[in-house]
């Protein structure tokens, strides 16, 4: 625990099966540079999209067990998948963000006509979370789900700005641009990083919905409640990486998406959560 | 064990990481109706493309452990990820196939110019395993790799005569015809179903070198030497399909795969094998 009253230095953590949850870091990072972070990347047994919702349970709950062993402040499921069998608020005493709640709540405040698409993997459009949390929020929206199970892998081969992957996102998404859907939720955290191609299938009037940047809004509005006490790091904040499989193309990838936003120290482990 | 010297009706055992190995599974059934068959997919813990290989050769022998508690006479590896790290021919008593090494055999049978490509996933490309065993039995030969890391999803889109697929494996594939090779590995268990894509792009008379296909006649061998023996079910041979974790999309698929090839009974049974 911090002894200083008005500070706490604790590292926020923040849990993926993969890579994913890594554009979610970067919008904490971006909104928060004085904060300390450790990411638990869960490489040994992603991806949780084609899993069941009791494995992704028992696996989000050990993640969060490890979190709190590395005596994280707050815990951030940056993860639709685990986001939709992690629905507790408070995880050992520490405040728990999902993606699932912020995200609807920032899509239903853009909307204007109440059209709304959910994208995400096969698991996510399964347990329609977000069509729930967005009815719950505004009953009277039309939810449109949609799933496209190859928008993992395009982003992770680094096809952000490619005819292939226009072609694909084209497919899976012209009947949404046909239902004139105003605001999209990108609703797996891989999916920031093909906003070109998804926004050349809508449009630049269409709200595009960042699970990143909807988490970070939310963690603002808990610091400034002081629900979550902040850190007074200055130009010495520290990332850790934890992997539970060593990877070389998830060093190099968060290697090359967070080194625009961290000014600090990146380690990178090799860990055991079971 | 079998009570009939000349018979052994216990069931081959296959395992693989996922899906990928029904198409080993169907060239067996193909190959051999009369026997009987227990198929393990480690859906729980797919895919293993992307794990370290401590953790592929620690998941393989869980694998092998339930096949063998299972009592079945054989054991085929239908996963090439789990293929690089399981060398040894027997396990536990039975013996033991990987896809590597009949796959590499009839690659060098086929070719006639020298000149082989194989194709897999990232680590079974970065393994190296169908290179170094083509370069042993065939010192001369030039073997050209390429790692497809969306093959895969394709196949699982079931995309396999489509497009996009067809663009996909032009850019994968396309230095690989300018090398002029006549023989390409297929050294992933997915890749079969994208046969069509694949052809698109060599024209016709390159040989495709299917993992199934190359192990069934690997398996003959030993029926026709005694070293395995065969089943004498006429009419009534059985397929158990059992799952790590349980996946409708993996039943409809296998059901679509094996229905035209399989005459007896299919089960699934979810699992565990830790």
């Amino acid at each position: 625990m911090s002894l200083d009253n008005r500070a706490d230095n604790r590292p926020i953590g923040v849990f993926d099966s993969g890579i994913g949850g890594i554009t979610v870091l970067r919008e904490l990072v971006k909104a928060f540079p004085n904060e300390n972070y450790i990411y638990l990347g869960d490489t040994a047994r992603l991806p949780y999209g084609s899993k069941s919702p009791e494995t992704v349970r028992k696996y989000s709950v050990q993640n969060m067990k490890y979190l709190v062993s590395r005596d994280v402040k707050a815990i951030v499921v940056a993860c639709n998948t685990a986001s939709t069998q992690v629905t507790e608020s408070m995880f050992e005493g520490r405040p728990v963000y999902n993606v699932i709640t912020p995200g609807a709540d920032l899509a239903v405040k853009k909307t204007e006509n109440k059209r709304i698409a959910v994208l995400g993997t096969r698991a996510t459009i399964r347990a329609g979370s977000y069509t729930k949390k967005i009815k719950e929020l505004m009953p009277e929206a039309q939810v449109f789900a949609q799933a496209c199970p190859l928008f993992v892998p395009l982003a992770e081969e680094a096809w952000y700005e490619d005819p292939v992957t226009n072609i694909i996102a084209f497919r899976y998404l012209q009947n949404l641009k046909k239902a004139e859907v105003d605001t999209v939720v990108l609703g797996c955290t891989h999916y920031p990083l093909l906003k070109a191609s998804i926004r050349k299938v809508f449009g630049n009037y269409v709200h595009l919905i960042d699970s990143g940047e909807a988490i970070s809004q939310e963690l603002a509005a808990d610091f400034d409640r002081d629900h979550v006490k902040m850190a007074t790091n200055v130009d010495k904040s520290y990332l850790v990486v934890a992997l539970t499989d060593h990877s070389e193309q998830f060093e190099n990838l968060s290697n090359e998406l967070l080194c625009t936003v961290m000014t600090g120290q990146i380690d990178f482990e090799t860990v055991s959560v079971i």
